[in-house]
């Protein structure tokens, strides 16, 4: 930001302000010069108001002039370019009337994560044999229970797993069963965690090349500390779109990531490490972040679950600040059991973020009792749901199909308003979120660090104004209350997760990313309500088009119904085991991300 | 906004919308181009990428190519230019823990404003004589009781009052007395309305030439409609500042308001035709809107009391929105009684605005009690206190000599941080919020309609980006947890209400109003806090300078402690009635507003 960037103040954390009337903070009394037109003082009226009128609004001559005087100003070393360590006052919220979710099991507020997890295993189905096991898949990925069976009866123990770091992690949770007391169901669990998201002993690079130096990782975040009070085993950080400011998971600085089910295609992103990861095997459960369906698309185009909560029902700590009011953590797993039990570990009530939020009590599903849930309505707007390829459209609605003869579930034809405008609003938001949290670090970096994409990202991020700003928080006002209509219809909305599948991972894109506005458009599709509404929302694979890719069917729900939204993933991939529409061929390439 | 500006989409409201199968809304798909890289499309990579980053970030062809590409784009007309009805989705909203206040009357939550104007009654003490009552003052304003006295009694009655519209309205209220069934103790009683609020039959004009035509009045404001269910009278609209951009009350096109105390003084702004009706004794209660301390600063130029309740508690519903998180309706009185009975008019709480608010039960204060508060603390920060001309500084520090000797009220030294910071980021949020919510009026309007202070001010606000807006309110953020700390250790902040006393009027100014940045500084130096973090705030006239110019003292409370402010400004109009500190000799100009 130019010359004068080197005097914008850099404020301390609030806490760390003296209150007392020893403090010594300065005061500033603005009897001189402070503001944009205080070069003018110390008081103008008359002509000369007029002229200044006239110069100010002179097409460039006035943008210039203003810039000028906005440059030595006081809004601009105080405000614009300051550094704050603090998010913005206003995050998002839900106090919608709450309607009692059916077969759930009220966990305790003051539950431990390791607790939690116990109570959400205790709602899983009793046979050990994971659902999700696909014949033609080739191979049976282990899920959390899987891992807790053998390591109770001794058969394998998590020593056995891996060098390095997690070794001492593994050997602590061996010692643990040996002693016989596991800490939960989740004790020696691998668990990969996209690098978003702090997780000692490593830095957190954000898919870049600068940022882990820039900005130390001094300790685990919310999420990645409460799976090690359940004995989680940390795997490593997994690749990412560079910033999340991406669809397609090409990094050029750490190697693109590839879809397991075919080395030439896409993984989507940004949290395509994670997705490939759980993809292959390598761990039952990964955690994600998911700012504009980052979790729930990579998870689709890689055929596992994705799940979003409710904004506000994790806390954000220890993630990168890309935005304040879009992203937060998600779950990759295998199935829909994992992802239960990994999100009741991370769903510590004892970690809300903010006095605001007004967050209800922690319902965890009974999957045991799914077909029961005989009254469930599906809201389905037609011309957004056909929005999609004739594999995913014909794929997706045969997985209605399947719910409507199998539990009796009802589709309700429905109109979602505006989506092409919430999808730009919400471009709007998050990157005008990210200008404003990152401006610390790019406001004097070498440019040459950066991508060439998310370069060209960054700069349309920057030229918004706040009129463009606030203008998309009254679009989003207008989308909650459609949401909220339609919920009294509908116990959630369905939709495919992606408009595509996973498509060519082109060479000329490795080291320059690409601007693919079709492909792109086509994987965030159904995923911005889920962001920017921040409604929980949740993607199962549902079957694959003609060239063996994965396609996830959405659930996205009403604020904090992750109990629904839980059972009707688990019902859905119910139906799809018991129909066998499975894929011929897998791969298995491993993941780019060293 | 330029040559596409008319292709921006007009939103209809989102209650209209129709969300049923059969809509007739349209879905856009964005296979074609649709962004600002979308001439692109459909997909760039390689060495094109690197040639279109490089292009973007020159800086000035890098700033018009941008431009040009925006131009004629979806962001552009869904986003930035579209029109919108609603008011962005994050709104001020408190929830800090509820301490409970002393000495109130616990109203119920079904009452009409009729019932609670007779609860606040009976909060008042029983003598009929207003505190109030400067002996130097010449002349005795009525206060709401005395209305309700003389038309009781038949002294006299609403009908005599003034012709026009209200004549009816004073017609009806007179046939009521005289059936021995007045509506409340309000009832025939006149209220003045700032030309911000919606009230019928009148245009809201906001201070222009244009906006009154531009937006039709179609029905009362909320607070205006409760009034008029309480039988008050409404006695015509009130001058203010153009569009609430100024400090001054200087109007080009209606005309300056003079300060009552001195024909040759500014009434401040932007309410300051509110305050000068009040002062002047035309009626006992003015309404005001409070954006920037609009209702507090003219009322301590002009010597009365004003009253800005907590964010949420009164309906923001038929004020112009000038902006959404800064401003609402506030109270401008002769004396702290009739600032509980109107503000127990307008709180009814079933015109809560926002399900976000988790808005507690109203509390009146039970003025009759007040030197029972014996542990009240004030927080007083010396530098900010003491940055105020010599008599404001002197005056104010007797006042609280005075509550510390007649009620043992105890001064707590704290510092308030980043007072300076607060109050740019202030501006920035209000600024913005203002350019966004008139757009729709201002893209397209002769500038010359508009008056010259303020065509600059709107420049300068049109100028911000989305990360300046962003950075105000982390800033937010921030105040809001040095506020919550200051009060664990005091009731209420104490502070003078104003730097300065009014300032001349000069006549340079009248055609082109003027930039003093000085003066209009120290205006608002107290303010701000009231509308940036939603906090409550009064201020009580507690003496005059050596020129005869009022002085106020400002309390600012935790928020809903709306009581407990009462109280302190009760209690502190009661010292000062004893203490006779009045000023010499009174003018009696009539406000300037036709």
């Amino acid at each position: 930001m130019g010359l004068f960037s080197s005097a914008a103040k850099v404020y301390k954390p609030a806490a760390e302000v003296n209150l007392g009337p020893d403090s010594d903070e300065h005061y500033i009394s603005p009897n001189v010069k402070a503001d944009a037109f205080s070069l003018l003082a110390p008081r103008v009226a008359g002509i000369l108001v007029k002229i200044f009128a006239w110069v100010l609004e002179m097409p460039v001559i006035g943008w210039m002039v203003l810039s000028f005087l906005k440059r030595d100003n006081l809004v601009n070393k105080l405000v614009s370019e300051a550094e704050i360590p603090e998010p913005p006052l206003f995050t998002a919220t839900h106090s919608w009337q709450d309607i009692p979710e059916q077969n759930v099991n009220l966990t305790k507020p003051g539950f431990s994560p390791a607790e939690l997890v116990q109570e959400a295993v205790s709602c899983l189905p009793a046979e050990l044999e994971s659902a999700l096991v696909d014949p033609s898949l080739g191979f049976r990925r282990w899920t959390i229970r899987d891992f807790f069976k053998a390591y109770s009866s001794g058969q394998t123990t998590p020593a056995m797993l891996r060098p390095e770091d997690i070794m001492r992690q593994a050997e602590e949770s061996t010692l643990r069963y040996q002693q016989g007391a596991p800490l939960s169901a989740m004790d020696g669990v691998l668990v990969a965690v996209k690098d978003e998201i702090d997780c000692l002993p490593y830095p957190t690079t954000g898919g870049t090349r600068w940022l882990g130096e820039a900005r130390r990782c001094v300790s685990d975040a919310s999420c990645v500390a409460q799976l090690r009070l359940c004995g989680a085993v940390m795997a490593g950080k997994t690749n990412m779109h560079e910033l999340g400011a991406g669809t397609s998971g090409i990094n050029p600085h750490h190697g693109a990531t590839r879809n397991p089910h075919d080395a030439g295609k896409v993984s989507g992103g940004s949290s395509g490490g994670s997705a490939a990861a759980v993809c292959a095997g390598l761990c039952p459960v990964a955690l994600g972040a998911d700012g504009g369906g980052s979790v729930r698309m990579p998870a689709a185009l890689c055929g596992v679950v994705g799940f979003k909560p409710t904004a506000g029902r994790l806390s954000n700590s220890g993630l990168l600040p890309l935005n304040w009011t879009v992203g937060m953590p998600g779950i990759l797993a295998g199935t829909v059991e994992d992802t239960l039990v990994a999100y009741a570990a991370i769903a510590d009530q004892s970690t809300r973020t903010s006095p605001l939020l007004q967050q209800p009590e922690l319902n965890l599903p009974l999957l045991t009792c799914t077909p029961s849930m005989a009254n469930i309505r599906l809201a389905k707007y037609a011309k957004w749901f056909d929005d999609s390829s004739d594999d995913i459209r014909s794929c997706c609605s045969k997985a209605l199909q399947m719910l409507r003869m199998q539990y009796g579930w009802e589709t309700v034809e429905v109109t979602v308003p505006e989506i092409e405008e919430m999808r730009l609003a919400h471009y709007v938001t998050m990157g005008s979120e990210c200008t404003a949290s990152l401006a610390k670090y790019l406001d004097d970096m070498d440019k040459s660090e950066i991508g060439w994409d998310v370069r060209i990202g960054l700069t349309a991020y920057k030229s918004f104004s706040s009129r463009d700003y606030l203008n998309a928080q009254r679009l989003r006002c207008r989308q909650m209350y459609f949401h909220e209509k339609i919920f009294e219809k509908a116990d959630a909305i369905v939709t495919p997760m992606t408009g595509v599948t996973a498509y060519p991972l082109q060479d000329d894109a490795l080291s320059t990313g690409e601007l693919d506005y079709i492909n792109g458009a086509a994987l965030v599709r159904y995923s911005i309500a889920g962001n920017f509404l921040g409604l929980p929302a949740i993607t199962v694979p549902v079957g694959y088009d003609r060239s063996g890719l994965p396609i996830g069917l959405q659930f996205i729900g009403r604020p904090w119904s992750e109990a629904t939204l839980l059972h009707l993933a688990y019902a859905m991939q119910e139906a799809c085991t018991k129909d066998y529409c499975r894929k011929p061929k897998v791969y298995f390439d491993i993941l780019n991300k060293d």
